[in-house]
């Protein structure tokens, strides 16, 4: 392991996500620097000790004294990130991200990247319903999972890096997929489940009832708080298999209509016998 | 009030529901009384003084000394037993129900009732994933809502004995809606919930993702685990209203899944602030 030659660790992008790498590392006695062109965002975290120093400018010198740097920016901008930064990012630098897409993400980092550095994909599969370094928590590490994203790109010291990245972060569980692997598991767990949220919120206004909504109705819409900008960005680069999994959703969801509109009883508690061997698994 | 002419109560199926119900009024110096087809149910309240009598048989006497009756049986056979045993119910008697719901029991129950008796519709809106008397726990309804139902049939003394009865069982809320009323909310804010679970669960088997499901995703499913006797009931005796939510519903996801497909991220960004907006509503 290369932990002690990667002291100096770069987050780039100090919103929620990374504010809390930033006050995980720091406990953990890492270096630890940020970029982000909001100087607010950098002034807090120096003053609140989230990290030791950081820069709002372009042109940051911090860049060449990175060992590792984690791009925590909107999917939709990594890539072009990369592109216009790496000229003066450190020979030798591993870089993460913490993108919730991987294939549109990963492969283009990868083609561009300088020979002397090396791109692994990470998906910390952590959140919170706001926003901002001033939010950030890595207490939400706690319970979630870490996801490692290689290629045959990769080498397995950055492999292995990461993998610590995410357990010494505090994730619950770390894992390896592929990026098609990722983005068909995603596009099911995570964005499947949001566009239920929002098309529960948005179907029909239905203000009256809110005093007689249940914890099951609060459960189920609690991510219909949802932040506009990074999620259409998500969907969009997540496309296909996304629209692949709201084909199947929508089929079922007719199908069990069908049932319900011609009575059909047995079919109809066959799929809820279905649904409750299916869910139970998830509690083992 | 009635509460002093109002001492022994009589809970008519004694599984989850009318268990807790069972603990709540034991507790608060009722003389608690059940019939339940199941001698061990019965035997097991009465060993745990979750009740003071019970009886397995259909013809039982402490039907005559009742001065209020919960009937906590299937939504299917609410009226059936009315039918079928109104005749040893003592005179005077209240008699309310837990049914999820409305217009197809309330409405028939009153139709055929005896005039010197008084049924008085309520829905506790309060549930655990687990059955029976052994699983029951009045702490269910510290955050849950109870529902008083009347039609024009009812008395202003029976609607305020049911709605008191909700206050002491422990409901967080005690609301007021018209039959209609309900079971259009209901289907909205407890069916529809319930078919969007199920279909995430059979629409296709995933079971490779179940080491990577997030909170969200559990929450969303939560009730998957559902009881195929009991909602298949309800979602057959709600029919048109759940019909209608779902007919809703699915328009909106093939509306949102449309955006997607032709990259319309302003559009789809509206969706999303719309429904942060809404949801937001429900934290006040």
């Amino acid at each position: 392991m290369e932990w002690i030659n990667q002291k100096n660790v770069l987050i780039v992008g100090l919103g929620l996500m990374g504010g809390s790498y930033a006050r995980a590392l720091s406990r953990l006695g890492f270096h630890v620097m940020a970029l982000d062109k909001n100087k607010e965002s950098i002034l807090f975290a120096k003053q609140q000790h989230i990290i030791e120093e950081g820069d709002w400018k372009e042109d940051s010198v911090l860049l060449e004294q990175a060992d590792s740097i984690i791009i925590a920016l909107y999917p939709g901008i990594v890539v072009k990130w990369v592109q216009e930064h790496q000229d003066k990012i450190k020979s030798g630098a591993f870089i993460t991200d913490v993108t919730g897409v991987k294939e549109p993400v990963v492969y283009k980092v990868q083609e561009i990247l300088r020979e002397d550095l090396e791109f692994i994909a990470a998906h910390p599969m952590a959140g919170r319903e706001v926003y901002g370094v001033e939010n950030s928590d890595d207490k939400i590490f706690r319970d979630a999972n870490y996801i490692v994203v290689p290629t045959e790109k990769n080498t397995r010291e950055a492999i292995l890096w990461c993998e610590n990245l995410g357990r010494v972060l505090g994730f619950r569980k770390v894992s390896i997929l592929t990026p098609k692997e990722h983005d068909d598991m995603i596009a099911y767990v995570s964005q499947l489940t949001h566009c239920i949220a929002v098309a529960l919120m948005t179907g029909c206004d239905k203000e009256h009832v809110v005093d007689y909504t249940g914890d099951s109705f609060r459960d189920l819409t609690r991510i219909a708080n949802i932040n506009e900008d990074m999620w259409s960005e998500l969907f969009l680069m997540n496309k296909e298999p996304l629209l692949q999994e709201m084909t199947y959703f929508i089929d079922e969801m007719n199908e069990i209509k069908g049932l319900i509109e011609e009575d059909k009883v047995e079919e109809l508690k066959e799929k809820m016998r279905l649904s409750t061997v299916r869910r139970s698994r998830f509690n083992k």
